[in-house]
């Protein structure tokens, strides 16, 4: 279910290379990973960023700036799209720098209800 | 100098509502806030990410994923996109969430070159 979720998002984005659903205490519920000659480790990399986002959703409260929905990191050889889907899962796309960011968040939102509902 | 170039982002993208350039240390080199009735305090939201900031960095180093160049944070109430300059300096932009995120980020790459000519 989260599988074919998450293959719906990153096969339809050009550049997409993983998806996955992950607690915010880094523990995976599920990943896919495109088939390709630079095959990424989406767990790991959902891992390092599970701390990350603890620290930007503090940062919020702090700030007084409501709910955190989304956040993006664009850094030289990854794109990284991190939507939050409640208090303790987020779902994560990491994209190649050239793919097509703006198709991804917008291909993240609309699944997003459904995953929301299965949490 | 760098007000200037703040007020050229800030007051060109619908939704506006501050920028402000500075260190990952968190000292602001200079800062706009754009008059009306939502006035943020930018120095205090550049603070508090500037820490966030600085994980994100060692997370890409960790994670292999090349130099950190643009962060998004979308919240409730406000919009931050910060941009990095160098290895010292970030420019950031604070919008309302219904504000023009591509704008904006649009802005920031233009206006960046002539800011990092100055650091």
């Amino acid at each position: 279910m989260f599988k074919e979720a998450l293959q719906k998002i990153v096969d339809n984005v050009e550049g997409g290379m993983a998806g996955l659903v992950m607690g915010f205490d880094g523990i995976a519920v599920d990943a896919y990973t495109r088939e390709g000659p630079n095959k990424i480790d989406v767990t790991t990399v959902g891992m390092e960023f599970s701390f990350v986002l603890t620290q930007v959703r503090k940062a919020a409260e702090v700030l007084d700036m409501g709910g955190v929905h989304e956040i993006a990191i664009k850094a030289e050889k990854l794109t990284i799209v991190i939507r939050v889907l409640n208090n303790e899962y987020f779902l994560a796309l990491a994209l190649a720098p050239e793919g097509n960011f703006g198709k991804g968040r917008y291909l993240m939102r609309v699944v997003a209800p459904k995953l929301q509902a299965e949490l």
